[in-house]
């Protein structure tokens, strides 16, 4: 656990990197910097920190990233990608995916679409990018213009009731 | 994965809500919808939403989860806490730790406090909040006022350099 203090400012950093939006990104490749602070400044379990992350902009690499993943056709043809390797200790999975989840909504509160591109054909992304076997490729995160408009449509989720539960599982949240 | 223009939304929704804040919180134990809602939105892969939560407010039970939770003393004195349980599967952890930064975030976003609190002394508290076997617990997330004003002290973090890389690993980002 980091201490509680440091925590603290991290997510209220975060938060407000979130909330300083200015307008629409002019190219998906820009304020990589942001995104990466929104990484960084994840909590992280005894501050370990166990992500590393390399982007990818070379457009051949970029093909080979797309035709390797197995999910993941598209990021052949994004602006740039994020590829997230973690240390192979306890925690580095939950550390990463949390801070993967605050690039993707640094990346949105952008204007630049971005997804969790994973879990199949990861091993062979290590290979291509010289990741060292020591470490585990957790995701490709694609950066690019949403291809549609972004619209109110149906979610297929599970209602609250479903997954919510009050005092005691099993007992009835709504 | 879900599908994407799904996962879009999803994300384009979550930047929403965590930029529609209104004001400061009232009461920790206020909003708690729209701390769930951040979390159902989150993406999930192949959208099996592995996720379980419990919202605590009862203060004996509070206490008792500031007892045995190792790094977490101070959930006895939380407003309120949500208990974070997941499936058994091989996703489960990743999906449900973007589902808590998504409400942590969700929460700081509203004026309220709440770090991760893991992973020591989790498994009694299955029992205590009649959680299933086939689950495991992975967080309590404690929801409160921060003590003190959240400032911008030092942040113990790697450099950026330490932790990114561009085109292969190993070549500097910066």
């Amino acid at each position: 656990m980091p201490n509680r203090s440091s925590a603290a400012r991290d997510h209220a950093a975060l938060v407000n990197l979130l909330r300083s939006r200015a307008a629409v990104a002019t190219d998906p490749r820009e304020r990589a910097e942001r995104r990466f602070e929104a990484g960084r400044l994840t909590g992280s379990a005894k501050n370990l920190q166990p992500w590393h992350f390399v982007v990818v902009e070379d457009r051949v690499t970029l093909q080979k990233l797309g035709a390797l993943a197995r999910t993941g056709a598209h990021v052949a043809q994004a602006a740039a990608a994020v590829v997230v390797a973690v240390d192979k200790t306890p925690f580095a999975v939950s550390d990463a995916s949390r801070a993967i989840q605050s690039m993707l909504l640094a990346a949105w509160a952008d204007g630049v679409g971005s997804n969790w591109v994973g879990f199949g054909g990861l091993e062979e992304v290590k290979t291509l990018l010289g990741i060292p076997a020591k470490l585990d490729l957790l995701a490709i995160l694609p950066l690019g213009y949403p291809a549609r408009a972004v619209g109110r449509g149906k979610k297929d989720r599970k209602p609250i009731g479903a997954v919510a539960h009050r005092e005691r599982y099993g007992q009835p949240f709504e």
